[in-house]
């Protein structure tokens, strides 16, 4: 072994050392990785500068565009990589990152991908992936049953079939949709008489073979952004992404939904797939799956459901009601690299019949041939990593009841956190947690008690102030690098459907502790009566006026 | 720390520890991440059971889809995946598996891997990746620059410019590929007078817009099998990828393309994009890329380089002149985790302008928002990890020079082996490698005099034959478990196309000596001469008949 390895005069000796003799025990790149295996959390909280440096800043460091004519040491590009990446990347595993759909990670799972990338599989075929394949079939079972709960000799019967294949594995949970909707559009447009089929004629045809108009996607309009994606390429078009209305809390109007395909229907249009979401990407609601499966099977419609966050609540067995109807979707996205607390790139997505993927089946003459159990037969993507494996291991390792544990304390989690703001005199809880998530601001105590008798045109009024506050509290507040919450717009139903901006918080780090919430709380607060305290003026001025009028008219 | 975990009673306080506490030195898994850090050829060769497991018992260890109630130890489970899972995985690093593009990798990047997993970035969004963000761009500027070679100005504007790209960072050359024709797609049918963009209404209205009754994507017959589902998952149908005449070294004939465009303009299809291979999957042959380039210019058709295996052969000052005319391309697809050496799922797609994929830029509320640098605007996919660090890293400690070196002694490797099996008596090299890849196949000496006289009934008969000879070699080769060759079927225009399956041999791994490549080829005559004794016997008879024949009429 060496402790400082460099293709010193780029000879051809020199570079088949690193292929073949590993860093020292005492090079900068082996004690970087012992000591964030030892205390990731400290290695992190030491090497991530807390307070944010200006993006043209960093940019500076990461500004040309020609590929070195000089190798580096490893040691010193490591310590490069630790100056200029690491100290400002983002501490998405920090107890008091609760913004986004990032978490911490079991440790075990660190070691395990690094076998699994030295092992570098690709999954696209047997011969370079051999048990992997198995394996892979396997983990789709798993999360197969937990969803449609088939009996034995289902599982027996299928998981393993060459000709047939339980759902795919991909990197996320955009193409699980895409995947998913592609399957949908094949199978409403299928070879029939003298037509071929989408897959091989294309969409034109098949529009004029079947005398359709347009096609159409039925989702809330809180569907996730990545719909738009799957209508664009799958050649609908986003007009074809039809928004259905949802109530108070997020939910699909299934009257709307019903509503919506009368008038399609009308127009020529096909709808072919309706998306129920388990777990809004915004307020992590979950629509009336149940009813919505009804519309479908009535209108002979694809079902699927964007569980790709939500679709682990279905390990909690207290919980796993929330998403009750589920079991009646043709297809479902799950991301284990969200609460199944898998490192980024393990999406999934699950098909009710075993048969529904032959619409999209592909071959080829040296991989993938007819027979063959090759994964890439059924899967958008090609080359595919083995991370399959990791959610295998942390199925075992954890297990359902610990994965319900976890799950368990999420969901509660939130439940305290929202009573916490609702106990607040200066903030205003938005959206009530289902899962999860929730929804939040600041608004300044005479505010609230203003913006109950304000007229229409000044609760926009105020509602505008409060939006610049909550952008600059996030914003200031993600700076300041102690805690991230993020933002969104919601339009509440409460509030006029007008525009407001919330924070919105994810309460799926198991080490998030209560302490943590109270603290973002008054860190919220101080930045609103610090940095924002001129807005925070300004809409005490207003609100006092409308108090004023008030009691003057009162009187 | 602790020596062994597990979530005895999963309790919660049992839970938190695998998120807190990391295992041991003494475990199981700090052991063997240990003994593969310090040798991971040894390590694999130690652990992977060389002799062929039947998949159908391999598939018995993985056969519940019952997410189980117990929970394991993580040492107990390290051991299981040992046993059932590494043990019969495939040693894609070794250096006589030549069969496929997987290759052994550089040390560093299995820690820096682990960095990376570690650190669990998000690029979807700066939110979630900060530092991570300017490095993907650079990373893409690097390839940008390599194929396109702009002046420094260019890259200054462009590279970190909100509202462009000058490409996408991707699982792998499938997406990259969609990706590619994606924008071409919705360039070719873009907003025009009412008409709103193929994006917001769809391919149908699109067409009846512009008049055309069909699209076209123009491909060699030798195109990589993904470009098929591109076709269907874009709405173009199958049937709408056209293939274009290959010449005997399986390039694209230009004279046939030109005469492709001319047959489906007079169709009304409109023909929107053309893919040249740099590197075809079966042979590694190059398509005339300059060539191309003028037909495309001249139709106004974009012009896709699918690069995915041979673009990095740019690095080769070298040989940076097989890939002529990659500079006129309007795209390129490179995969980093081919002969860049990165782990699997590293895929790119660059776009000549930088503002080419407008396009397809989406925006949501509370990620993507316009003006923001969030990278997942412009992706197919969403949420992505941090891959770009491990190619950014490889490119600065290897350098340029450096991964010339790596394609100057591949291709020179392959011009060695191809000559090695030319002096053979008893094989024959079907197609030449002009990048690294090479073709052949056994045949007995006395069927390769008899072939040069039979006719072609008798030719047909042999083929057949020597099809079913190479089939079983493949096989047994493969099942022993020493070295590894694919397979696949070529039509020759030497053997008047027939059906003709061929080894295929990928020599990218710089481990790979000539002795290995001497080793497969006297492997092979000796399974040939054993297993395939039936079958030898058979050819050799009926070789024995045509030159007897031969014989008597010249007599």
């Amino acid at each position: 072994m060496v402790s400082e390895q460099k293709i010193a005069n780029v000879s051809f000796e020199s570079l088949l050392r690193i292929f073949t003799i590993p860093e020292g025990p005492d090079s900068t790149l082996t004690q970087i990785e012992e000591s964030l295996s030892q205390n990731l959390n400290e290695f992190l909280r030491e090497h991530i500068v807390a307070e944010e440096k200006p993006l043209y800043e960093i940019e500076k460091d990461f500004s040309s565009a020609v590929i070195p004519e000089q190798p580096e040491f490893v040691s010193e590009h490591t310590q490069h990589l630790l100056d200029t990446l690491v100290s400002h990347s983002v501490h998405t595993s920090s107890p008091s990152f609760i913004g986004h759909m990032t978490s911490a990670l079991p440790y075990f799972l660190m070691p395990l991908s690094k076998i699994m990338i030295a092992l570098n599989q690709n999954l696209v075929k047997i011969e370079t992936s051999k048990a992997f394949t198995p394996l892979e079939r396997q983990v789709l079972g798993m999360l197969h049953k937990l969803i449609y709960s088939q009996d034995e000799p289902f599982y027996q019967r299928w998981m393993h079939s060459a000709n047939h294949s339980l759902g795919a594995f991909c990197s996320g949970g955009t193409i699980a949709n895409i995947t998913a909707l592609w399957v949908a559009r094949n199978n409403a447009l299928r070879a029939d008489g003298e037509f071929k089929g989408v897959e091989q004629e294309g969409l034109f045809k098949a529009m004029k073979h079947f005398g359709y108009e347009g096609l159409a996607i039925l989702v809330s309009e809180r569907g996730h952004y990545s719909l738009k994606k799957a209508a664009d390429i799958l050649g609908i078009g986003q007009e074809g992404l039809v928004a259905v209305k949802t109530d108070s809390n997020n939910r699909i109007c299934p009257q709307d939904l019903q509503l919506k395909f009368e008038q399609l229907n009308k127009q020529r249009i096909k709808p072919f797939a309706v998306i129920g979401v388990a777990g809004t990407t915004e307020t992590g609601h979950v629509d009336p799956l149940r009813e919505i499966a009804q519309i479908c099977a009535q209108e002979q419609c694809h079902f699927h459901v964007d569980a790709a966050w939500g679709g682990a609540t279905l390990m909690s067995d207290k919980y796993r009601h929330l998403l009750d109807g589920i079991e009646l979707a043709d297809s479902v996205t799950i991301d284990a690299h969200k609460q199944l607390y898998i490192p980024m790139g393990a999406g999934m997505v699950l098909f009710k019949k075993p048969d529904a993927m032959k619409s999209i089946e592909h071959h080829a003459q040296y991989i993938l041939r007819k027979g063959s159990k090759d994964l890439g037969s059924h899967t958008l993507e090609g080359s595919r990593s083995g991370m399959a494996m990791l959610v295998y291991a942390a199925m075992h390792i954890i297990s359902r009841p610990g994965y319900e544990l976890l799950i368990n304390q999420s969901i509660e989690k939130a439940k305290f956190f929202s009573e916490l703001i609702d106990k607040q005199h200066d903030f205003e809880l938005v959206s009530k947690p289902e899962l999860c998530l929730l929804t939040y601001r600041y608004v300044p105590e005479c505010a609230k008690q203003a913006l109950n008798m304000a007229t229409p045109e000044q609760v926009t009024r105020i509602h505008t102030l409060l939006n610049e506050l909550t952008k600059l509290i996030q914003k200031k507040q993600r700076e300041t690098g102690r805690s991230f919450v993020s933002r969104t717009q919601l339009n509440p139903t409460r509030w006029s459907e007008l525009n407001t901006i919330v924070f919105r918080v994810v309460l799926a780090n198991p080490l998030t502790s209560t302490d943590v919430l109270r603290a973002v709380l008054q860190e919220q607060r101080e930045i609103a009566q610090d940095s924002g305290a001129n807005l925070v003026t300004q809409i005490e001025r207003l609100a006092k006026q409308i108090t004023l009028a008030q009691h003057h008219s009162a009187n």
